[in-house]
């Protein structure tokens, strides 16, 4: 049975008698105001495919776009249809494009998909080799940097990042810039990639805890990039619900103190979590963003496969991001819960030693 | 500057001074109890990636869908979604789909997105020439079956269905059946395509006018292809917004006697447009079903453009669709504004002539 576990099966799953450290979605609510708009809200008609105009300006003026304007955005049905489009719009069947690993597991399906060559680069303790990248990514059309890392939680060096904007653009290689959990960072700001070369992916599933929602976006300098995505997005699902959209215009409208006290919550989890499992023994690294560890675990199958079942825990197999000696844990829920997690955990792992 | 004409610069354009016969977009607005269940929502967390439970098990409980259940179901970001992941389900590069002329026009752009390679069957005012089919779908992967047509209006005989149907199960093709404008039928009553080798297609946007919250599913009793979708979508998208799908649920609890009455309307503007067109001298067939006409045109090109330009009209292109010596217009709004169209039309006729 262990043979068929697959990330889609634990999605959704709810229910009390479960823990689950599965699926990356924020427990707490979003901002009561997304919510507010709704009773007297009559929209029914097509949206811009691009995104509606209020939501693309409210980015535009974001501090982290400053310059921008609405036309450098398209809003999609979260970051994962950004992601697909933005490959889709750069890549040829057969075009190589580069991800450092460990990854998000719906990179190398998304690639393959398109058929589309996925090339790694390894990482030290999460972080990337910047040696490494430089001799990978010369015969790629593309590269994926993910920072803050899922399933890692590891964010990469400024000065990588730096040398990374620089060589790709020399090479005229398109840096994918995965950003989804840039406000969910401890160690320092988010540093933005940025430039022409640079198609940035974003989401207000992370930030504002509206995944079921389903609105993302990406930002690019490039028009020709823009223009192909919307092209694509015309033929294959059309605007993203009008809805969604108008519920993350209001959260746009959130004061950054939400965020910032959003910010406390996770590192004390983080903190919780990181010690938990250094106590079991488990090796792993401290996570420096996002809400994932990646701890190693003996049999990594057996381990997902039992805590499921026996334990009414839910873990996600490293082998689906690239690290086979390893299980990640979100740890998107309340300490109580990541507590009695552990226990369950430290049971299983009783059982097995 | 009309060589850059797409569907993409016309969709979402509103404006009082704008008569669109462009994008199929209802009018009129959805039931008013779908916006009934919005003071109260509060959901934000993801959904299952097949679509939530209460909408797959109302699907399945609809007439047309007896004996299914709600693992037979996927729900989509309105049918485009479930067309991109159908094709992508199902072929491999190189595969050969069948089209019949003139078709929706973002089937080909879809299918060649994905490396697939389109193969056409004419029809004969709009309706299947079964020979031209059979000779056609031979080396074909699968077909894909728009009926009612948009653009063209047209419904394909039963005895015509029943062929394809039986020819295809024979030789193991799958038919992919749009029937997204399955309610919107003049005729007689929609026959559902059906048996193992069958998807079909449908969506909320035209029957319960709900276009811009994007709600679509296809259903089907092959369980790989269902596994194949849900896998795909995971990574390409995620779950549909779950609040657009709670519409939708409650769209599913509205009587049958609301979409009777729907029909009247449009049966109303349909004779409306097609007499108003017939007067203007123009050659097309008359629609059967959906909310398109498909009239033949001197200088297609010149005539959106400029009557886009000078008369503030929009229609769309014949080409898109596989006609070039025609254009489209959506009799989707009232019959006032149809009169208005019709007689800026007649004007831009004057002047060309």
């Amino acid at each position: 049975m262990q043979e068929k576990l697959s990330p889609s099966m634990f999605i959704g799953i709810q229910g009390d008698d479960y823990i689950s450290f599965g699926s990356g979605q924020p427990d707490l609510p979003p901002p009561e105001r997304v919510f507010k708009i709704l009773p007297d809200y009559r929209q029914f008609k097509y949206g811009l495919i691009q995104g509606q105009e209020n939501l693309r300006n409210a980015l535009s003026k974001q501090n982290q776009f400053k310059g921008s304007d609405k036309d450098s955005f398209v809003i999609t049905n979260g970051a994962s249809e950004a992601l697909d489009l933005t490959f889709r719009a750069i890549c040829k069947p057969g075009d190589k494009i580069l991800f450092h690993k460990p990854y998000y597991y719906s990179y190398i399906p998304m690639a393959k998909l398109s058929s589309f060559e996925p090339v790694f680069t390894e990482t030290i303790k999460g972080k990337i080799d910047f040696d490494d990248f430089d001799k990978k990514v010369r015969d790629c059309k593309c590269v994926l940097i993910n920072s803050p890392s899922n399933p890692t939680g590891r964010v990469q060096d400024v000065n990588t990042l730096k040398k990374i904007e620089k060589l790709c653009a020399d090479l005229d290689i398109t840096i994918i810039s995965d950003e989804v959990y840039k406000d969910l960072i401890y160690i320092r700001e988010n540093y933005m990639l940025s430039g022409p070369h640079v198609v940035t992916i974003n989401s207000f599933s992370k930030t504002f805890a509206m995944c079921g929602l389903r609105v993302g976006y990406l930002y690019s300098n490039d028009k020709k990039i823009i223009h192909d995505v919307i092209e694509l997005k015309t033929h294959t699902s059309m605007n993203t619900s009008i809805l969604s959209q108008e519920m993350a215009y209001e959260a746009t409208k959130v004061p950054r103190e939400y965020i910032k006290d959003q910010v406390k919550i996770w590192e004390k989890r983080r903190d919780f979590i990181y010690e938990g499992l250094q106590k079991l023994g488990l090796d792993l690294w401290k996570p420096e963003g996002a809400f994932y560890v990646l701890p190693k675990i003996d049999n990594p199958k057996d381990a997902v496969w039992n805590l499921f079942k026996k334990h009414k825990v839910i873990t996600y197999l490293g082998e689906w991001f690239g690290a086979p000696d390893r299980i990640r844990l979100s740890y998107a829920l309340d300490v109580e819960k990541i507590e009695e997690g552990l226990k369950r955990l430290e049971k299983y792992l009783k059982e097995t030693s």
